[in-house]
């Protein structure tokens, strides 16, 4: 198997048809970000998943009016914690811990290690890194959006802020990062769809050390 | 098609074998990478390729002695742009115009304002930008290493500024945010291979809004 092609295909939808995506693809959808490999596992950042009218209306200007925000069937929002804490910390060693009935009686060394780094770094560091992971979530969702044939946009272009606020999210711990519409193409009025999909050069893009 | 059962297949391989994997294979994982959506299309990172054994042993102490650097028949380094110039950004918008058949006689207005905003931001939050740009190839890579059964460690773990130095990295431009070892698992030695692959659980790992 090969996600080549798949990539080959997809691109950055810009007029999507409004046929909704069916549920059991997007469950697969969440389920490669949810097994996306993050650092020490610890997995910081969540996908939202919205499919309310109202709410992708609310959205649309806060995504400066992109049109795929309401005609996408459902809206998945990456949100990354706002910071490492030691609770979130124990959290993941704890639950991992019970998964693989190995005894939590005492934090490992390597859990004590990594929290006394993280929790002294400051917040907005810890954003960043966290966010980051959410980016490794991200492509594999696109990549598996791809491979079931399912159209996306990758979006950056929001206020950020603005979203927080109307999700919620901050009382959460969590900051929004990225957006991305799943649906299909609307062919016909769609700038991009026809146009070649360029990259840099391959002999700019690959730097050998033989 | 789908990527969700190379994900679960996929682990972060701690002993590699030492067998090479096949120069065709690394190149489709590179060429996923390659693929990879980054914003405003402009591929701000680069995969450097390393398979020479005196390089890969002096890379080992960077990366803290994990036996993966070694092992690896091949060890890919994703390093991001350390900052958006105005040529950097000219050069795509022309190379794309080039590879479409389309005029380049000017800058298009949304080249001209893309240019505007990024030139004009802190040279380091345009490098936090590009290296999350980066994470996106650096998913799609780790997810086309698994679809082909090609093993591989995502590691942020190694001191960024003397693999920098010792690649020549900022010389070109760049600052290298991970590294991928590819090869093949060693499963006789690995602690890892035989524990359960664990994740937050879907209840708390998604947030619906219906």
């Amino acid at each position: 198997m090969s996600i080549i092609d798949a990539l080959k295909w997809r691109y950055a939808t810009k007029k999507m048809s409004g046929q909704a995506v069916p549920q059991e693809k997007v469950d697969q959808i969440i389920e490669a970000a949810h097994l996306a490999p993050t650092s020490s596992g610890l997995q910081p950042f969540r996908v939202i998943v919205i499919t309310n009218p109202e709410l992708k209306e609310k959205i649309l200007p806060i995504a400066y009016g992109q049109p795929q925000i309401t005609a996408a069937s459902h809206l998945l929002v990456f949100a990354a914690w706002d910071n490492y804490t030691e609770e979130r910390i124990r959290s993941v060693f704890s639950n991992a811990a019970k998964e693989r009935g190995l005894p939590d009686e005492t934090p490992s060394d390597y859990e004590v290690q990594l929290t006394g780094n993280y929790v002294t770094r400051p917040e907005e560091v810890n954003f960043i890194h966290a966010a980051k992971q959410a980016y490794i979530g991200f492509g594999m969702a696109i990549a598996e959006a791809a491979a079931l044939e399912v159209d996306a946009t990758p979006m950056e272009g929001f206020n950020s802020d603005e979203l927080d606020a109307l999700l919620g999210l901050r009382e959460r711990g969590l900051r929004s990062v990225t957006i991305l519409p799943l649906g299909y193409r609307a062919t016909e009025g769609d700038w991009l769809v026809n146009l070649k999909k360029v990259r840099t050069p391959l002999s700019q893009f690959v730097i050998e050390f033989n």
